[in-house]
């Protein structure tokens, strides 16, 4: 729309309680790194000038890639609901003003789907957008949450058995994670949340996209059971941040045959890492998956390809942790 | 609104025909030499995402500190006109999404006043902003291109005598000009414009607010009678840029005991500039002013003191002229 300078990026990331966010340090150091000039600001829903109707309900989590797994509120799907309306004002606002690039989070990212022009097939097949770049009077809509585990799991857990996995949590974060560990060859996912109806849509979308024999949606009851049988194990929840501190798996449920896989990265070593780690599980913290997705936003918004390897040593120094996302 | 990290700063500029600007590098030079990570971003009207029926004739005049002076259409009042339209959306917008604040250009600085919060004494008296300082869920308008005249004048044209000033150029240039001059004392005013209503307008307006005998406005004709008898001259109509050549002024017109000021800054020297210093008048190029203008807009963004001679400097250096605003 409006022409800037060459090497002048503006974006943003859209969502609701983000003001932890990693995201504009991830972003502003990659482009300080390329020469650019480049802003990358959060717009927060609560925060917004508007009236009190249209204020959506606050997420406040800021240490997995959405704010919107396991007990938070689920995404509201695009229309004349708050988010709605939110996502697509904002996107409108951001457009005009000449935004080069959005990252969307809780509890946008389906709601702004109907207010784009085009989407990635891993946005349509998933109905999630945590990406839109605006270039050329266009809004094209990205999902980096599927690309960013796929890419940090095949970098943290090579060769990893996927027979059977079982995923704890079905919110947004929770979808990524299962469309991405479906695309990497997984035969059977178990798909666990204590809202056993948000796990069965999941679980029924993914069928519908993978194959019915790949996919089920279970309770917590069965997880000791299904844990036994499985390869590896999933927290898409946000239990182990430390706002929800604890573990989502009790510690005998796991054994050293498992590898379990966080998407939590605030703390990297979460309750589960460490235990798993102790009775010698392979693990993956979640901060490739962040630094990952932020990456794959980057070259998106930029055309640039990012240095992966920095941005993950950055992630990991933002945490305040030493680096080092998978062990085992 | 958002609150963003410390030394981050979202500015623009909001106008039409707006491209050729040189504030992004003005404001962005700067904003490098206090370590700041600032965007200056254009935001034209002509190539906004709006239905055409939005759409504002283009200015394309950027070698003035305002697109529309002398010939250009003259700012419409804020209300149901497309530039009022285009500035309350615009203005929305980028509050929406977090700017700090923006200048305003053709045919926005009148229009833009009814959806600010606050005036500084300078925008409310000239009726005219060209700056907006976004904050704490407040927008306050300001106009630094009186400031910036009025200290390009004092510093460029140091003990110049301030008994008869004849000005060229009624339009937003010219009234920020003429609200300075009499600020700093002009006893007699002669406003001269080919549209001599705007003429009569702008010294009525002028007349109310400093007093009936200092201003008078003046059809061209008079023009030599005038001169004759003044201290001083002001060019604040478009000619003598690229892309308006000429001179204003017949050369016959000028003596010696003359000073001449431009608000033209691309080229620095006009052909009126030319002219006068041939014959030996102290002149003022329009290049302070610009550079003033835009440190003074970069205080009220930032809260930081520009390094004012660095601008100059900048500004000279992007025009492509060698530095020295002032002769004579």
């Amino acid at each position: 729309m409006t022409s800037n300078a060459p090497g002048s990026y503006l974006t943003g990331l859209v969502g609701s309680g983000i003001g932890p966010s990693l995201s504009p340090p991830l972003h502003e150091r990659e482009a300080d790194r390329h020469g650019l000039r480049l802003l990358y600001r959060t717009i927060d829903l609560e925060a917004l000038p508007w009236p009190p109707g249209l204020r959506v309900p606050g997420g406040g989590t800021g240490g997995i890639p959405d704010g919107g797994t396991g007990d938070g509120g689920a995404d509201v799907p695009g229309g004349g609901a708050g988010p709605g309306l939110a996502a697509g004002r904002l996107l409108h606002a951001a457009r005009t003003v000449g935004f080069d690039g959005l990252n969307i989070t809780h509890p946008c990212k389906q709601s702004v789907v109907p207010h784009l022009d085009e989407l990635s097939s891993e946005a349509a097949e998933l109905g999630a957008v945590n990406t839109v770049v605006l270039r050329a009077g266009t809004a094209v809509g990205h999902n980096t949450d599927v690309t960013g585990f796929r890419k940090s799991f095949t970098r943290g857990l090579p060769g990893a058995p996927l027979r059977r996995v079982v995923q704890l949590g079905a919110g947004g974060a929770g979808a990524a994670v299962s469309h991405a560990l479906l695309g990497l060859g997984t035969d059977r996912l178990v798909v666990v949340d204590t809202d056993t109806d948000r796990a069965g849509r999941l679980a029924a979308s993914l069928a519908g996209r993978f194959g019915e024999d790949r996919v089920t949606a279970a309770g917590r009851s069965v997880l000791e059971g299904e844990l036994a049988g499985a390869d590896g194990l999933v927290n898409a929840t946000p239990v182990g941040m430390a706002a929800h501190p604890g573990t989502p798996v009790p510690e005998g449920f796991l054994h050293p045959g498992l590898w379990v896989a966080e998407v939590v990265y605030r703390p990297l070593e979460t309750e589960l890492l460490r235990r798993a780690r102790r009775i010698g599980c392979r693990t993956l913290d979640g901060g490739a998956m962040a630094a990952f997705q932020a990456a794959d936003a980057f070259r998106l918004f930029t055309g640039l390809e990012p240095h992966t390897g920095r941005m993950l040593q950055d992630l990991a120094d933002l945490v305040g942790a030493p680096a080092g996302a998978a062990r085992g």
